[in-house]
């Protein structure tokens, strides 16, 4: 059983704080760890990273920043000021990487929202590069294409990488989100050409899905075929993380712990 | 105000059947029906045709055949009798088209489905000569993917119509399924090219949507520039219905004559 490239996000496991998940973790022998910025509320960050860090938690990436698109000036430029703060929080966490969520606006026409995405992301690119922070665009399923992200295939996230073409800017590929795309396989080989996919997310499509938002399943419960996507991916050279990311009430009521058990035995078998 | 190409889905006025949709439908005004398979059992059908035409009402299409894949050949076979039998129902009511949900089987790839369909979409065109129904494939949104329709997006109905390549397989259009695709211009000025396109449905995307399946929205209530994309269909040579296809219990729920007014005003001002 290796868990050494098992990763996950602090909103997996929802019911626990900062100091619980990471002692849970690493005494699950979990090797990473992606913070979501709301487990940092109220914390000193410094000292959390610290914390990780002396858990041997590797930490794979904040989680998240994003939201660029906005109506108005000031909504752009809140947005900008959001995401410098994150690049902020990761340099104090000490995360290699931050998740960009992209932001939609509903009624503002796509292709709109995607040029400020890239104008966002090309005006926190200086603040990035001078604490050496990744950005990874994460390409969100079409359903949340009205208010949370005009991103919504791989290919579009290719595009604004190929666009702002900076080492820096990657793509994190979660499977929830991209794994009906016809053209996945091709579009997943050009973010290994271009040494850009940064993250890899796991997780599963219940059918039904009840929810939109929050009906994520465990790897195995769902239909998507993790396990090819992740070999996909790992043909581009991909040696990162797989990164449990699961929103669940289902799950957050149970037992932590023994959703932890399942966690891992999940992945040993469908990841 | 013009209604002349102006077509609802019985299914959009659920709490009506058929004999008293066609009664309400003609005395608006409206021009064209859509008829769902479930509006027609217990009826005579080649009557429930023939009533149609007493009050003028252009029947559009029959809806809905496809749900080609299947686990076992007995899966598959039942599915093309079931579509034999569609064309049948077709062509008693008088309706020249089915509108096809092509179907998928949950865990199954993707593209074993789509096979799935391409093959099974063969085997009933015979049939659909010898009586001339037009077949239109519709792409769904990717969040059936499941176990609805492994046919995606306008360019993976493209591409399965570019199998076949037969003048009776085209594409149904619905806003609500492709209204987030950044490839959507190109793929809808293919389908004028190759003069597939057939069908044009309209309906909106709520923000939130509550419920995967029965959460649409009257045209204006969401976020869909449904105006915008009837000018890129239109741009095609598209001549036909502009086909009003909601699911929602909270209209339903509703006076189905202020429905039926609210429909004809969002028409007007938001297609």
């Amino acid at each position: 059983m290796d868990f050494s490239r098992l990763c996950l996000h602090t909103i997996t496991t929802k019911p626990w704080a900062i100091e619980e998940a990471m002692d849970k973790y690493a005494g699950a022998g979990i090797a990473g760890i992606t913070v979501w910025r709301q487990w940092l509320a109220d914390r000193d960050i410094a000292k959390v990273g610290e914390q990780l860090r002396e858990r041997n938690l590797e930490i794979v990436s904040l989680c998240r920043g994003g939201f660029f698109p906005a109506k108005t000036a000031k909504g752009l430029e809140e947005a900008i000021a959001d995401n410098r703060l994150a690049i902020h929080e990761a340099a104090a966490l000490g995360a290699p990487m931050i998740v960009l969520v992209c932001g939609a606006v509903p009624g503002q026409p796509l292709s709109e929202s995607r040029k400020q995405i890239a104008d966002g992301i090309a005006a926190i690119l200086p603040l990035a590069e001078e604490h050496g922070i990744r950005l990874a665009v994460e390409p969100l399923h079409p359903m949340y294409a009205d208010d949370r992200s005009a991103v919504n295939t791989m290919a579009s996230a290719n595009a604004i990488c190929d666009q702002l073409d900076h080492p820096l800017v990657g793509i994190a590929a979660d499977v929830y989100h991209i794994w009906w795309d016809p053209d996945l396989a091709e579009q997943i080989r050009i973010t290994g050409e271009k040494k850009r996919l940064f993250a890899f997310h796991v997780c599963d499509w219940m059918t039904p899905t009840t929810d939109l938002l929050n009906d994520r399943g465990l790897m195995g419960e769902g239909c998507i075929d993790v396990r090819g996507i992740r070999a996909m991916v790992e043909a581009t050279g991909f040696t990162g993380f797989n990164e449990v990311e699961i929103f669940s009430p289902r799950w957050w009521s149970k037992n932590q712990d023994e959703f932890l058990d399942r966690i891992k035995q999940a992945y040993v078998e469908h990841c």
